[in-house]
């Protein structure tokens, strides 16, 4: 979704929604789910699948936890964001951020990770279409961050009766409560098979 | 910006906008703007540093190009974005995908070396608040990425003279002219010292 959604009425973003289903997986109808997954928060103890059937507005998913490691960081940062705020702790230091802080990119990545490792399992896998990210606070080494995440809407697919699209907030909150990462996405799940 | 702007009107955008630009360094005013930077496509060949008054709306930037490694797909994922279709052949074959392709933070990633190695060089670096993505395609392996970027606004700051706010359409492209990125950012961008 992302970049034109905003501008766009319901129907409209509805017909995109369709447009980027079909153009995302062109080449293989209907999808061949491979992943083992599980049902959090559901009263759901077996190794079952989330599919777009099990989601429900206003439902809560939590992340373990990882620390913010500052090798990893600069490393990051060499490859993908050489910039002296994130490779250096005597640059960053003159810098706006008066310290070392993470690439934006780099905390997008360690999002990811943590829902990935959650109880977010989605059948087929977390695939994301795109949404809207802002970065409120800067990610510091020795942070340790978990994302919550919230589910905002459910949207079965009407051209394609074997998918939808889940909208999400995802929430990354470092140790004192505080929003380092919000992002608003769209995933892709499967409908559960007949 | 992101997640809350897209509903929002011009004024409590910009509203919105100050507020973040407060937050964001709220310890360091002014800014100690730190880095050489040179400015691109406007007839300037010295080392000069981008600040907001440089910018104009439909200016535009062309990244270098990455050609994407698929060793570094999987290693990537192995650490941030552990799923089937980012991290083995086979496994991918069975996928939705049909094959390998990167993480979208891969590809997110990648793109940010992109415009750190690119001519859009702004005083006191790319820091981005936030923004609007989408991932049209597929990152492959093999795939040769640049990003093209465009100047949506220019927004100088009400509360803070010495900063603003440039949004840019940067959309990340393969060797087929095809976007496998669309991201529409708020880079925060110092105004010219008086």
């Amino acid at each position: 979704m992302g970049v034109a959604s905003s501008f766009m009425s319901t129907e409209t973003q509805n017909r995109r929604l369709d447009m980027e289903l079909e153009q995302t997986f062109p080449a293989s109808d209907p999808i061949p789910w491979i992943h083992e997954l599980r049902v959090h928060e559901m009263s759901v103890t077996t190794q079952d699948k989330l599919y777009l059937d099990d989601f429900v507005v206003g439902q809560r998913f939590t992340s373990g936890t990882v620390v913010v490691n500052a090798d990893e960081v600069k490393s990051f940062a060499a490859r993908f964001d050489p910039q002296p705020f994130h490779l250096d702790e005597a640059a960053a230091k003159r810098s706006v951020f008066g310290g070392l802080i993470a690439s934006g990119w780099h905390t997008a990545a360690m999002a990811m990770r943590l829902l990935v490792d959650s109880d977010l399992r989605i059948a087929g896998g977390l695939i994301g279409l795109g949404g809207e990210m802002s970065w409120p606070r800067a990610t510091k080494p020795g942070d340790v961050l978990h994302v919550e995440s919230e589910v905002l809407e459910v949207t079965p697919s009407r051209s394609k009766p074997d998918r939808g699209i889940v909208k999400m907030r995802n929430t990354t909150l470092n140790q004192h409560g505080e929003a380092v990462q919000v992002a608003v996405v769209n995933m892709l799940v499967p409908r559960k098979p007949a």
